[in-house]
């Protein structure tokens, strides 16, 4: 451990990391001494299907996010990209990563060559737009940068960000009409409702638009400069050009409407760049051109690129790993992709603009936008807890900010820059509140937190938690997705209490324990499974348990599949489905079995059986069967996902990356264990993807992974050292991880039944 | 003069002032000691046909202006309230005073009883919306208060207003349904494009619109509280409730769209009163609950009224008057119409929405909004700069921020509420502040406004400008309203010039009194008028001098009503025509013919053959005989106007009040002098209609007017003594007034032709 203290201070260029480890601490050499961790980033992974990835030029957690887009409409391309389209429309200044909903893709900007078009123009005819074919041979991306050569006119287009800023570099052929436009109307499925725009001088120009889409009031401002006067410009209104008639005077510098375009023209030489930076803000254009002028004061594209790929370099060293150079482009680049949201919503000054759409200042703390909670309570947030705990109380900070700005006083469900989708279910900003405290995030005000985290899941508005709360179970004749939610609820509940328990509030410890009961209110012990009850106690009939239901009493999911969720006691759950031989087995029986409809969910794909780790509610389920005293089986089927749906190809995401959880399960899972219940003092042992893996935690610790005899073959765990001792559990306490150290697993091809069955 | 110092000092109650003056200065006693010159103040006056003002609540040069609405979209009622009307809308809280095109009605409250509705419903049938039906007997306004009591559901509404804020109470029948709806979504006219709405808590509210109006894009927000917690409350969307249906959450107390009502519900008591505190901001929630808290902290009505009485009791003290009943309704409303625009546009801790849409702060001044310049310039801003200097240095002050904030660089043409409507023709915030530099306000830098001035008066883009600089003209080949535009030009640049002369900048005076003499270009000697004129120095043909157009050669006039349009050079005209003789008697047709046409400008009237007081371009030309040598005449036509085109009823306006300009006429020559010509340094001396007049300058020096003999048949003019001087000149020099003093006309039944002829 002594020769790996030096990492324990960030280090800047994470390539010195890596050689030095190369020799001094039994990592592989990098066959290029130059290789740097960003370098194992694959943009692509997760834009082919379900993933909803994008590639485009992105910094850590970045607020601004520079990256092509093909689609505009389907809701299974909510990035905005699908590796599988041959046209690009254009290259928009902010994207979500994974999600299962399109939105953003605002201010596009589109190099055009002759007569300018102002409409996206349809994939089947991209000439009666601004919309191009390209090839992925004249296209590639990397940490930061994304650049691609369209077919239409033959511009390339490169792509740099900084935080919230951004660099566009468009090279064209000789020509003596190009033109980049900016389509202030343009964004992904949703409605631009209002806009403006003002040409500020001969190269500056800013514009500002309010989106009713899945964010349901979303307003964004952008500022722009062009590193060459224009030779002209224009504003396009509906489809005219803003001029003066002769009547009475109308400004040609400046518009407002539903529909505005503006358009920069050139005559450029052979090979000529023009170059724009770009930022947005949510609060005003003052504020972009603040965050601009801040973040990118000259036109140097190369050291913009090579100061965010600075950042990803210093950001994936939180874990080093040794392995192939496919194993680390697929762990690098989960990485990368966990490390994409929550995204920075504040302005270089901290103002933001809150849930109330009033201007705040993050007084103290960085604020973050887009909380896919639902998701990523699961791995994402537990994996911040361990390296990226700064960011993670930044990030609960911003929760409380949204609580204390919520009319409805609830921490937030799927916010979205200013916004609450109210998307998905449950109250999971809490297990993500209460994890942190628990393992030690420091930076936010616990009592402020727990007040929060009682308060929501207090709410008398929200879900029926009040009859929930009354009954036991949320009644299915008043609110659909009812099982899904008094099983979440429990687990939140859950939470709930081991947070009050350890601010001593005893009193509140024992009504939510109470609550985190409630899952045994919906079993069903004819079925075994989790069940939908009404108001009246009596059970949900007809009952279908491999029925998928949208608006039934299950969430993207069915019976058997939420059945399983009980991840706060899965010793109470084994109990009611008659002891751990009756449950392993029925978790058998999961893996093979087949949901009777999966209409309407094409997005879920990574099926095994009736287990599909296309979506969140299968993540834990795998782990289970070490509850059951069986954790090689647990081990086949972690191997079994990990080497059959993850990769560094653009199609090795399953799912939907879901703002990196699906990524978030990889990281944990390759490292050998599995976060089954945060706000718990434990990780579930899986089976470790590498070799070795250092883990540097944000206390400064580390904690180090080996994996002896691992291979394709050996992914069975033959016994475990955990710090010095044999260790015999397949559970790992977060005590024993906590203080840095290190766990040694020795791997082989056949299962030991003798290990962790316990 | 002696026994006058005392109203050196503002005096926070006009009516010890009044009854002082009654005994120790010669004005009448008033008949109720206790009678105060808020008293006289008539809001109907205007409200009935073309004047287009409203009778609502408002404080001096108000922000928040609470009034109601009786007409929504027709052009010919711009405030909202036409008189001759039947039924009321509802009671907003923004209104423009006399423009002729509508514009605001913002957030209008409604109380309903029984099954409340969300939508206006029609004149003719009031049923089928919250329209009711009310009559004149049931209403009544005076300063700062307005009362009805609706014929629908017997509930009587007050309104009165401080500077941003105001409130309103609503007595309500006993009624179990007692609602007060806010509609987000109704304007006058125009478009709300976006919205939002908040329920803060049981008791509080706040919204937001975007309005595609007059203004193109206009921001604005509000917040109520209401005196009682709502018995219960609702928003509606799109004609449907916000509520909750049990799919996936969405809550009660917040909603955005284009189409938002909320409406607080309460069972009230027989004549049980709620308050509704109110206040606006267009820049944030957070500012209008500040605004909201600053101005009205508790919930005494009568206090609020009280207040603003006092302010208005303080803003009319700056003209004390003797004269009938009528005499004081008719001065000290024009007064109080002259005293409503520009409005105050920043919050109580000086933010304010600019021109660039972004938020500013007011820092040393305060900002205004509305600038009607096309009208104003002519006599409510020289009024401004006698008696109201400190507020016309901080309209000019904000017409400077505007200037800094123009993507155009110009100064405001027409300014509402961070916008530039670009309306009517001109830059006639030339005048204004050239008016005001001359004049002696202080508190604006003479410098930077020159700068402004200058910048503005050459910019390439507006309004062929640059071809006018080039060729002497506006070609009417290339541009609409060429004549108009050319003369306006000419005397914007000899203001200009005048300005440029005081600085010692003698190329720039020798330039611009250059561009002064262009109306010279455009006189047509064949007829003795002004005609349009191609850019290859071709005349407009055919050509008809009586011709009203709307986009023709001419704003808003024929050409027989612009030729009298050279107030920078009255002698160079009356050369042009011939001489003073020959220009008198073409004067006096002037008031005899009648023009061809008058298709679409029914909302011009005040006609005297084609002389038509209800509109701009007429408002010099009474005083024009005073240049040719028959001041008896301007006596005469003076007289005529005053008497048959103002009073004290709702219909005594024959056209918009334009911000007071009308309003502004009618104070200038009550006192018997007009500003012809801002800029300049004299007044034109008409017939004074009071027998008495005690200006309070803004320097604190004080100007009497006396009248002897005056009557109603005794308005011509004998002779005047000017500060002890027998005066023979039908001019009064600014000099003479600036230091105070006095001036004293003796009348009699008949013309002198012997005083002021030479």
């Amino acid at each position: 451990m002594t020769s790996l203290k030096q990492f324990r201070v960030w280090l800047t260029v994470a390539a010195i990391c890596i050689s030095t480890l190369g020799t001094n601490s039994g990592f592989a050499q990098s066959p290029d001494r130059k290789t740097q961790l960003a370098d194992y980033i694959r943009p692509f992974v997760g834009t082919q299907g379900e993933g909803n990835t994008y590639p485009g030029a992105v910094a850590p957690f970045g607020m601004l996010q520079l990256s092509p887009d093909t689609e505009d409409s389907l809701w299974e391309t909510a990035s905005g990209y699908e590796y599988s389209d041959s046209s690009i429309i254009g290259f928009s200044l902010t994207h979500l990563s994974g999600t299962g909903i399109p939105d953003l893709g605002d201010f596009p900007f589109i190099p055009e060559v002759g007569t300018p078009k102002f409409i996206p123009g349809p994939k089947s005819n991209p000439e009666l737009g601004y919309r191009s074919p390209y090839s992925h041979q004249d296209e590639s991306a990397s940490a930061g940068y994304y650049q691609v050569r369209l077919k239409k006119n033959g511009v390339n287009i490169e792509l740099t960000a900084a935080d919230r800023s951004g660099l566009l570099r468009f090279t064209f052929p000789q020509t003596d009409s190009a033109c980049i436009v900016t389509d202030l109307h343009h964004v992904l499925r949703w409605e631009v409702m209002w806009s403006d725009i003002r040409v500020l001088n001969d190269s500056t120009v800013t514009g500002y638009h309010v989106v009713n889409g899945w964010a349901k009031d979303r307003h964004l401002y952008y500022a722009a400069r062009y590193s060459r006067p224009f030779d002209d410009f224009g504003i396009i209104k509906d489809g005219r050009p803003v001029v003066y008639n002769g009547y009475r005077f109308r400004s040609r510098s400046e518009a407002s409407g539903k529909n505005l375009q503006f358009f920069a023209h050139y005559q450029a030489r052979k090979d000529e760049a023009v170059l724009v930076k770009v930022a947005v803000s949510a609060v005003s254009v003052e504020n972009a051109l603040n965050n601009l002028d801040a973040e990118i004061p000259g036109w140097d594209f190369e050291k913009v690129h090579q100061d965010t790929r600075n950042k990803w370099n210093r950001e994936l060293a939180k874990i080093l790993i040794d392995g192939s150079q496919q194993e680390k482009e697929t762990f690098y680049t989960a990485m990368y992709h966990a490390f994409l949201a929550p995204n920075i919503y504040e302005d270089v000054n901290g103002d933001y603009r809150g849930l109330d759409q009033g201007i705040h200042k993050a007084d103290g703390f960085t604020n973050y936008t887009i909380f896919s909670l639902w998701d990523t309570y699961r791995a994402t947030h537990p994996l911040f807890a361990l390296i990226q705990s700064r960011r993670d109380a930044d990030m609960i900070n911003s929760m409380l900010a949204h609580y204390d700005q919520s009319v409805e006083h609830l921490l937030p469900v799927w916010s979205l820059q200013g916004n609450e989708t109210w998307c998905m279910i449950g109250y999971h900003a809490v297990p993500v509140i209460v994890d942190a405290y628990l393992k030690g995030v420091k930076g936010f005000d616990p009592e402020r937190a727990y007040d929060a985290v009682k308060t929501t899941a207090m709410n008398p508005h929200y879900d029926n938690v009040a009859a929930y709360t009354k009954l036991g179970w949320v009644p299915c004749d008043k609110e659909n997705e009812s099982v899904s939610k008094t099983l979440e609820y429990a687990y939140d509940d859950y939470c709930v209490a081991q947070m009050s328990k350890a601010l001593g509030k005893t009193g509140d410890y024992d009504y939510f324990m109470k609550r985190a009961g409630a899952y045994k209110n919906l079993f069903d012990s004819t079925y075994g499974l989790m069940r939908g009850k009404d108001s009246e106690g009596k059970w949900r009939t007809p009952f279908d348990p491999h029925k998928y239901s949208e608006g039934g009493d299950f969430t993207e999911g069915t019976s058997w599949q939420y059945s399983w969720y009980v991840p706060q006691d899965v010793q109470g759950l084994i109990a009611l489905m008659g002891g751990k031989e009756k449950f392993a087995k029925k978790l058998d029986s999961l893996f093979v079995m087949q949901a009777d409809s999966s209409e309407g969910v094409d997005d879920i794909q990574g099926r095994i059986g009736e287990y599909w780790h296309g979506n969140e509610p299968s993540h834990h389920i795998t782990l289970l069967y070490d509850y059951a005293g069986q954790p090689w089986k647990t081990q086949q089927r972690v191997h079994q996902v990990m080497q059959s749906q993850y990769g560094n190809k653009p199609n090795s995401l399953s799912g939907n990356d879901d703002c990196g959880q699906m990524s978030a399960w990889y990281i944990f899972n390759a490292l050998g264990f599995y976060p089954v219940c945060p706000g718990s003092d434990y990780y579930a042992i899986g089976t470790p993807a590498l070799k070795k893996a250092v883990v540097h935690l944000s206390n400064d610790k580390t904690f180090t992974v080996t994996s002896e005899n691992l291979s394709d073959a050996n992914f069975y765990v033959q016994s475990v050292n955990l710090n010095g001792k044999s260790w015999n559990s397949p559970f790992l306490p977060f005590d024993e991880l906590k203080n840095g150290g290190s766990i040694t697993f020795t791997m082989g091809p056949e299962p030991n039944k003798n290990w962790g069955t316990k």
